[in-house]
């Protein structure tokens, strides 16, 4: 498909920009990476190569599977098992497949080990090996943050099947057909696979009154009581066609005043967060808005105000204050507004919606809210 | 509790060996390490600090998660916030709070990026920042790979709900009453919680006959028909206070001849596999004999033969014919037995248990098999 071609252009010119003879991508347990499934379809256990000379070879571990997933991607298809499973070797077999000349430049992901990166060096020295902060994984981020036409309409399917899900869970929340954590997660589990969704996009997260002072519960959920007066938190996401939504629901029932003072300054936090959700705004501007909110109430959230969503659950931009975001917004970013209290004794509370930035604004795309029981 | 303690001299043991003044743990997204979980009882997103001196600070990201599950460990606790969740800070805090003397060696992680790296040394010019493989890392895989009792004790309790679960399994496809995939993977799911799991271990690959020929199937479960003619992998296992199983039942209804010779042969690899498995074998022999066994009947397994488990999913010994591998045998190590094959048109059949090695031989601690129907 097109859009497979599109993102490869991309990453292609910027190679030529920055003289990159190959360039080396990898998915692999301990380091994950959905660029390749973002420039292929591959869902991952591979390595891609991309040269300057406009080639991309898909090195992967199951090839059957990437024979069917990347169909519609222009790869020559190799398997890693031809090269021991080792990326040193396929990253020489490779180089002298595509030709490329001694002494260039190959870059590898930034996530490199450093005893992996020295290894490389070691047994790759006819070509200069590239391992940066700021090379192509920054750029690959840079462009996967704003998402083109493609990923906009399966994430807003995704919200629209998260949305369903919304409705279901009030509705046996309320009805009392949901009277557990694992009643709610299960739920979840069984509801999205049957709208077509690949399943969650994390595990579920439900932590009722005893639980949801943490931030992220552990275990994820339990058989304890959910809904049952105090502050219940539900954090979930769907996964459709590789693309997240991430939520986050309170149950509030019979609250103490204490308990209500979290709950109204949550949802007052995440009302100021959306009002300057726009093109053009730095992210970190309005998460300090949010902080300071919650310093004249002499409250502290543990956490970021929210993050990038796209092939995987936590991607760019980030919305956080620390000094380092740099962060500004553009049409098509796609990412979490998650403000959230927590407090071993009254419990937590959190209200995450997923926001678009569009030419004149922000679409929420969830409807996730306070719920009072 | 005193596992604790006993773990934590270990590493102290060690660092005393190799003059390393402060090591430096860490759990975070991308970069997930059970070793906090094993020396202190938190489950994780924190940063772990050993010293000479025999001190442990814990910094997390979730302090009131952290006070609970690191309650029997010997450890002082801090926040991350406190640090601006940069580990650079942090490291330059907690070296000040013990008093490392400057050019003291401070170890990290050896999966730390090559320019995170850079960033350290640049940043903390007081000491000899160590990052190595064969360091601590690899000792902390060699500690872990041989389980302690309490480990064992836990895995085996953990192997007996596996058990129970797979006997659940064969009885609900035999009658009917799993029927697709997602039946079977969900069954999984509600079944472990029930029987106080913290979950399962992973998610559960679930792969009826048109999909059993990858290795992991993708997405890992879907409504396809499971259990019907042909051959379908259920691939899973359940985590007990953090303790991992993993096995694989294939499902075998109708087959033709050639399917017929697949399931043979994983059964008899399986065999094969299990009885060369005793102290003092190389794991590289076990898994070679396997690899012989199958080129004898031109036939390929794609993947290694088997894993250590334990607080991951995936640990040490590794049972593979690479060459690099060097892993022998120890009574205490647990491990998976996993042949396989698989067919894009006859479809995948893998045979998976868990093996513990004892004094005098070893113990199949699942009852993982070939179910015809």
């Amino acid at each position: 498909m097109e859009h497979f071609s599109a993102r490869l252009a991309k990453v292609w010119d910027w190679m030529a920009e920055e003289s990159i003879s190959l360039l080396m991508l990898e998915d692999t347990e301990g380091r994950r990476d959905q660029n390749i499934r973002w420039l292929t379809g591959h869902p991952g256990d591979a390595l891609l190569f991309l040269s300057q000379s406009r080639k991309a070879v898909l090195t992967a571990w199951d090839v059957n599977l990437a024979a069917q997933y990347a169909s519609n991607a222009p790869v020559i298809l190799t398997a890693y098992n031809d090269f021991e499973r080792q990326a040193s070797k396929a990253i020489a077999a490779v180089a002298l497949l595509l030709d490329i000349p001694a002494g260039s430049k190959i870059e590898i992901p930034s996530v490199t080990p450093y005893p992996l990166f020295l290894d490389y060096v070691g047994k790759l020295t006819n070509y200069d090996i590239i391992c940066r902060e700021g090379g192509a994984g920054a750029q690959l981020k840079k462009f996967r943050a704003v998402k083109d036409e493609k990923e906009i309409e399966i994430t807003r399917k995704a919200a629209g099947i998260t949305n369903e899900l919304i409705e279901l869970l009030e509705k046996n929340v309320r009805s009392g057909k949901i009277k557990t954590e694992a009643d709610a997660a299960l739920l979840i589990e069984v509801e999205a696979r049957k709208r077509g969704c690949e399943g969650t996009s994390f595990e579920t997260l439900a932590a009722g009154p005893k639980r949801s002072f943490a931030i992220h519960a552990f275990p994820n959920w339990t058989y304890s009581e959910f809904g049952s007066d105090g502050l219940s938190i539900l954090d979930f996401g769907v996964r459709l066609d590789g693309y997240s939504t991430d939520v986050t629901l309170t149950f509030a029932a019979n609250l103490n005043p204490k308990q209500e003072k979290l709950v109204n300054l949550t949802e007052k936090a995440a009302k100021l967060a959306l009002s300057m959700a726009h093109n053009g705004t730095p992210t970190k501007e309005i998460a300090t808005a949010v902080d300071a909110l919650f310093t004249k109430s002499k409250k502290q959230m543990p956490h970021g105000l929210g993050h990038g969503l796209g092939l995987q659950e936590h991607e760019y931009p980030l919305i956080t204050s620390r000094s380092s975001n740099e962060w500004v917004l553009e049409p098509g970013m796609i990412f979490t507004i998650e403000p959230g209290l927590y407090d071993p004794l009254l419990g937590g509370c959190r209200l995450e919606n997923d926001v678009l930035i569009t030419e004149t604004g922000s679409e929420v795309l969830t409807t996730s809210r306070i719920i009072r029981l």
